[in-house]
């Protein structure tokens, strides 16, 4: 029996073991997926306190369930680990690594190069390897298949198969998560597509494969260039709306009621999140080595980068016309979550904001019910203070930086001296409010 | 009985008479809309010839079925006429002028001057006055109202009420028409508001009303520059992905599986129509009043601008791998309206594509089963030729330029020697189809 033939024996018979590489908001549902089917997973972090929490069944993904979390590891079907020896026991390894930028905005790869080589060195013949990673395309063919054949010695098509498959994970979405979120997939052969359809398919309820990897690897960034590329548009346009007297978002609810051809985007204090600010940069880097500019992407990152300073200049203004200044005016931010109802403040534009008010003078002080404690990008350390009577009438402005579900807004109208509405929480008519 | 009541009173009976101003894809099937709920429709134009046909029942837009048309004139619920001193007779214009560009790319608003200056003339006191032509946002309130107030002599709000309602036509579409697409409505007053609302209800499912005629007229720029910013988008990524060896139709298909948070648009030879190609421009005319750069619209039209001169190029690449050049090749072009199964080549950007590989000697031929005779910007007129295995066979290359549902893919690849396909109709994998 031959590699191929053997692995997708042990699949139809369930007995494949599955190893997870990172176990962040991807990493962990998927394997908790995974393991809900009865399949053996291993989850491999770095990080020994996730896996510790992992191994006590402690949840620390709001999307998990903290009960399934807890049944898939008494069940003995999850198991999480910080030794990569131990990956030599799997017969599919999905990575699940971070892909950020660094601080130049250019991609940091060291993720994905720390696990291929690790993959390399550990695993066994006969393994699946799929990516899930964002990333740039061509990713999976000219960057993680040398790292593999030269740590492993081995031939990629006879001893291994590798693929990439993009996460399409949504926080906080209660429609869609994990299971029933179709899949697309691209494999660099045929039988490696094969397997991790056979794979794949266990887990989600729809695969879409497609005829390559650096296929599925634009996919993704379609999808979330897509999402800048008109959240950026949208912005752009609420700054001109504001200075001709439109409010852009009547302008938006009814845009929405034509039936084909339109989908809304809402303006914001700017882009944040793990995906949207980071992805279209993964492109743009590639794009160079093509001889390509992506005027676009260029525009779009050019007005999202600025928004959070339009947003300051709007509390100033706000502030400004009753007749305070920001230096030593206390500014209250009502979240820094970068989207509602989720516990992740990630590229937040409220923390760059709170930074440059800072820098101004300003008091800063913050309340979040999902993050109790932050570090802006600059350094500075805040804790989330309680959302009250006595904090809001003492704030000069309260900044609706998130809109979380459990924000009252008649109780924030009711006693909050100021208010600037980066959200459109509150109808328009109340004076002492500003809106973006 | 004042004016509101008057005019509230005679729509509650139907005795009502509207003006349709402007009989073209958006005024005619408009008013044949309310001439078949029985109401009195005049339509004024000033082009005899459309007076002339629509007064005997024959029908030039294809969304129209010529039965409807004949049965609304025969009935005379509808007729038509240049004489605009007739304005006086309605109780309610709709103005559906062209608001097309200049050759600078400036709005050319000779036509809603035009139209405001006879209305204003010849309009009697109590009329409802509604703008459907796409424009910027202040044109009802800041262009139109001084005209009509000057040309008549009387006063807003007691004599006259002005709203706008962006037409939202989409030329083809078998699902959305005219009366079951919802219709945005903003006018200057409560009472016009109301007015406007009891009008438009006979021919218009549903009504939605906004605040201001400047947040409808900013509704439908948003519409179409969503659509302009996507399209452009896609076809930046299209031209990448050529280059990377990434086939983006493939992409595009698969991004289309994720079921939230993405709206699939796709490339093309260029944007085409009267609509994408204009509408961003009124916007930015405006923007520059208020100082206001609109770098996402600036990006996007620069790319599609562009577009048919990169389609030029493909064409140049596919022949000269068959060791010919564009000059003295005949080229034959697969269709020359904006969209498919419509008669429309107003900013076709397949006119331009002939004007260019006209311009580098190469021999143009087209076919398009909607359009007998074209005239391209440059002045060429040509006529369309059959689409036969002769004509197929004797093109050094084919240019499949509109996507019409009559051409059968099979028999032109069986008869092409040389094919570039700019709308993904052909499959992958035939070697003398260049694709875009």
């Amino acid at each position: 029996m031959n590699n191929t033939e053997n692995i997708l024996t042990k699949i139809k018979e369930n007995k494949e073991v599955i190893g997870v590489v990172g176990l962040g908001y991807v990493g962990l549902p998927l394997a908790v997926n995974f393991a809900e089917t009865g399949i053996k997973v291993i989850g491999f972090d770095k990080n020994p306190d996730k896996v510790d929490k992992i191994n006590h069944g402690t949840n620390y993904i709001e999307d998990i369930r903290d009960a399934v979390l807890r049944e898939v590891v008494e069940s003995i079907a999850l198991s999480a680990t910080t030794d990569f020896t131990r990956l030599k026991e799997c017969d599919a390894l999905l990575i699940c690594v971070p892909t950020p930028l660094d601080v130049f905005k250019k991609p940091d790869m060291s993720y994905v190069e720390s696990a291929c080589t690790e993959i390399g060195k550990y695993m066994k013949a006969g393994t699946f390897i799929s990516l899930e990673s964002t990333t740039y395309p061509t990713t999976t063919e000219e960057f993680m298949l040398p790292i593999i054949e030269r740590e492993s010695g081995l031939k990629h098509g006879d001893d291994f198969w590798l693929a990439y498959s993009p996460e399409r994970v949504d926080p906080g979405n209660k429609s869609f998560h994990t299971r029933n979120t179709p899949k697309v997939l691209g494999a660099l052969t045929g039988d490696g597509l094969q397997i991790g359809q056979a794979i794949y398919e266990k887990a989600i309820d729809s695969i879409h494969p497609v005829s390559s990897p650096r296929i599925a690897e634009m996919v993704k960034i379609l999808e979330n260039t897509y999402r800048l590329v008109n959240i950026s548009l949208i912005n752009e346009l609420a700054l001109l709306a504001g200075k001709m007297d439109i409010n852009i978002w009547e302008v938006i609810d009814a845009a929405k009621t034509k039936p084909f051809g339109f989908q809304a985007f809402y303006p914001g204090p700017g882009i944040g999140g793990h995906c949207i600010p980071l992805d279209p940069f993964y492109l743009e880097h590639i794009a160079k080595k093509f001889n390509f500019e992506l005027s676009m992407i260029h525009a779009a990152g050019h007005i999202n980068m600025r928004m959070p300073h339009y947003m300051y200049i709007k509390i100033s203004t706000a502030l400004n016309r009753q007749k305070k200044a920001v230096n030593g005016s206390k500014i209250f931010f009502l979240g820094v979550a970068y989207k509602p109802n989720i516990n992740d403040e990630r590229e937040s534009p409220a923390l760059e904001i709170m930074d440059t008010v800072a820098h101004k003078g300003g008091i800063v002080m913050y309340n979040d019910p999902h993050i109790p404690h932050v570090k802006t990008n600059e350094g500075f350390t805040y804790s989330s203070i309680g959302l009250n009577e006595k904090n809001l009438a003492n704030a000069d402005c309260v900044v609706l930086t998130t809109n979380h579900n459990s924000y009252n807004v008649d109780f924030i109208q009711q006693h909050a001296k100021l208010i600037v509405d980066m959200r459109n929480m509150i109808e328009e008519g109340n004076d002492k409010v500003y809106k973006l």
